[in-house]
């Protein structure tokens, strides 16, 4: 008897970042605010506590916040749809528009999640290297396919494609384009703008990330409403719970408390490349709340596992062995890793001498 | 330039029940419980306000409230995965095992969901009519197919089927077989226990109807791991908000109170079902939290939509234009529904008159 089509079977999980105990942990490796959001979020939950907000089915379409959504961003509302987090969207993006064996491309690395949504529809994802100043490959600006995806600022480089790339992309494109912005906020500009020209520009964005959203799932996806329309019509009636989309309300009437925190993380990410640098580390530029950092040959993973032995986690991924993805603390948390790195790679230093006498003696 | 496969740009989105505003609308058309969840549900939630619920991502798989549904259920952990409402379950479900072109069967009038599950996925819906009597069409017995799905008790009917019936379902089955038990907790007897016998049974349950839970989305499903593991593989990485666990293990943890409110609704469903059929109205015999009421060969969109003039929201299916589901509220709401079609349909007869008259006069 089958239980799961034969492609389901063959792949494999997207594999999130651990979730532990953050009384336990220093908690660096998804992205996550360090700063909890707008007051005005929890007062917003609290009023509706005791209201029929528990009771009653959402409203299909998130009305109030789709109003609001498009007040925030100069966009119509039905220019606008809502999701139980960025994810479930670029999951609805790629299950309308793939059939099996469409090539849907994007240049890598970049957020896996792609590949695994690719490969539940039984499509072909055309996977191109970014070439060393993370400028769109010519390749991928060139090749044909049914989709095609930018990650802008892209995880897990934090690297930007300046505005000019994108505009050739949109212009030479053959299918719809799909720009994930999830970390937007942190970057100097973003390509809601270029919505109005561009009919086929679909852009997904998150309040995970700078409203410090992630616990409540909220994901925007901007698009002109034909291209929306097959979203809309397969997504899952009531996608968004009621107190989210009352928080959500919340957090884009108070921009303030957005932009006050994303600032503060700038600076504490400009000041700790600055740190990883002296460290003789090569820092990816960011602009995003996180940042790469790599040590060209050497593999990293025993310093993610010592980390996470001192109690940080920072994401490590296996096919990039000499990188080290940081999530963009507190002052205090980064000053924290820094010290134990410190203490690690003085360790790590003797230990190296060590082997090395050992070895030698 | 194709902007949605071809089978999404043919097929019609699911049409979920309106949402108006309920300080104007008594609601009686989308089977919302009229009662507040457990009050520990507030408290859980006002105490998790200020914690990191909001700013973290939530555990995956959701591994406090699995470990609360495990001792409630009495099912292990392992063979339980939560989702944002039973909807979403119910669309993994179909997107796991479905490749286009495969036969899925269910028994009809149901759910219509199915049929738009079925769309999206290109797979062909088998439906066959129910018998007078709501047991299980022979039909659909012996139809081989890589999915067959029971809505038990089913909607918009309300009737059950026994498990004696489901034994045979299951023991002649060639695929596997989603029994849905939204309504389940309103009814005598669930499929839950034949689960330890059936490796191929899939049970998806939601607390929307039973626990006052609709606004918050958090539906589960029940298998064995080996058929739960594709719907785990591609699941949404973070499918179920903090603020959701957090309430649903706090409902789960005060059965009582929703077997009060199961227990009320009970009554009255049935105190409602008899005033309908002192007014002449077939009712079906209903194990859930609403009932679909009759008048066999008269069309009751008129009845619905002065029922909505009267700020009183029934569900009218169209392809079921004798009848209207009602969902079960509280006594005084199904009293003012019952005073309001009195009066409703003796105008209706005063006019009926009328026109005979002017028509023959």
């Amino acid at each position: 008897m089958r239980y799961a089509r034969e492609a389901i079977q063959k792949m494999s999980a997207y594999v999130p970042g651990e979730q532990p105990d953050t009384r336990e942990y220093l908690k660096l490796n998804t992205n996550e605010n360090p700063f909890p959001p707008s007051l005005r979020v929890c007062e917003a939950l609290r009023g509706s506590l005791l209201s029929e907000a528990i009771v009653r089915y959402p409203p299909p379409l998130c009305d109030a916040l789709r109003n609001t959504v498009s007040q925030v961003y100069s966009v119509p509302p039905e220019w606008i749809a809502v999701g139980n987090g960025s994810d479930e969207l670029l999951n609805l993006v790629f299950r309308v528009i793939l059939n099996p064996g469409d090539k849907v491309a994007y240049p890598v690395p970049t957020y896996s999640l792609y590949r695994t949504l690719a490969q539940i529809q039984e499509a072909e994802p055309v996977e191109i290297p970014f070439p060393e100043d993370f400028t769109l490959p010519e390749r991928f600006l060139n090749t044909s396919s049914y989709l095609k995806v930018v990650c802008n600022p892209n995880s897990p480089t934090g690297t930007v494609v300046s505005q000019d790339i994108l505009v050739r992309l949109l212009e030479s494109a053959d299918c719809p384009v799909l720009i994930d912005e999830a970390y937007a906020d942190f970057a100097p500009y973003n390509a809601l703008p270029l919505l109005f020209r561009y009919p086929h520009l679909l852009v997904a964005r998150t309040l995970s990330k700078s409203f410090s959203f992630a616990g409540l799932r909220v994901g925007l996806l901007f698009a002109q409403p034909e291209l929306l329309s097959g979203i809309l019509k397969i997504k899952d009636s009531y996608n968004v719970n009621n107190l989210s989309q009352i928080a959500a309300i919340a957090a884009l009437g108070d921009l303030d408390a957005m932009q006050c925190n994303v600032q503060a993380i700038r600076a504490t990410r400009d000041r700790f490349s600055r740190a990883m640098e002296e460290r003789g580390f090569y820092v990816y530029p960011s602009q995003a709340n996180f940042v790469l950092v790599r040590k060209e040959g050497r593999s990293l993973a025993s310093l993610y596992e010592s980390l996470k032995k001192e109690k940080i986690m920072v994401r490590y991924f296996p096919s990039l062995p000499d990188c080290l993805r940081i999530s963009i603390g507190l002052d205090r948390d980064m000053d924290r890793l820094i010290d134990t790195i410190d203490t690690l790679l003085d360790q790590d230093g003797r230990k190296n001498v060590q082997a090395f006498h050992l070895g030698s003696g």
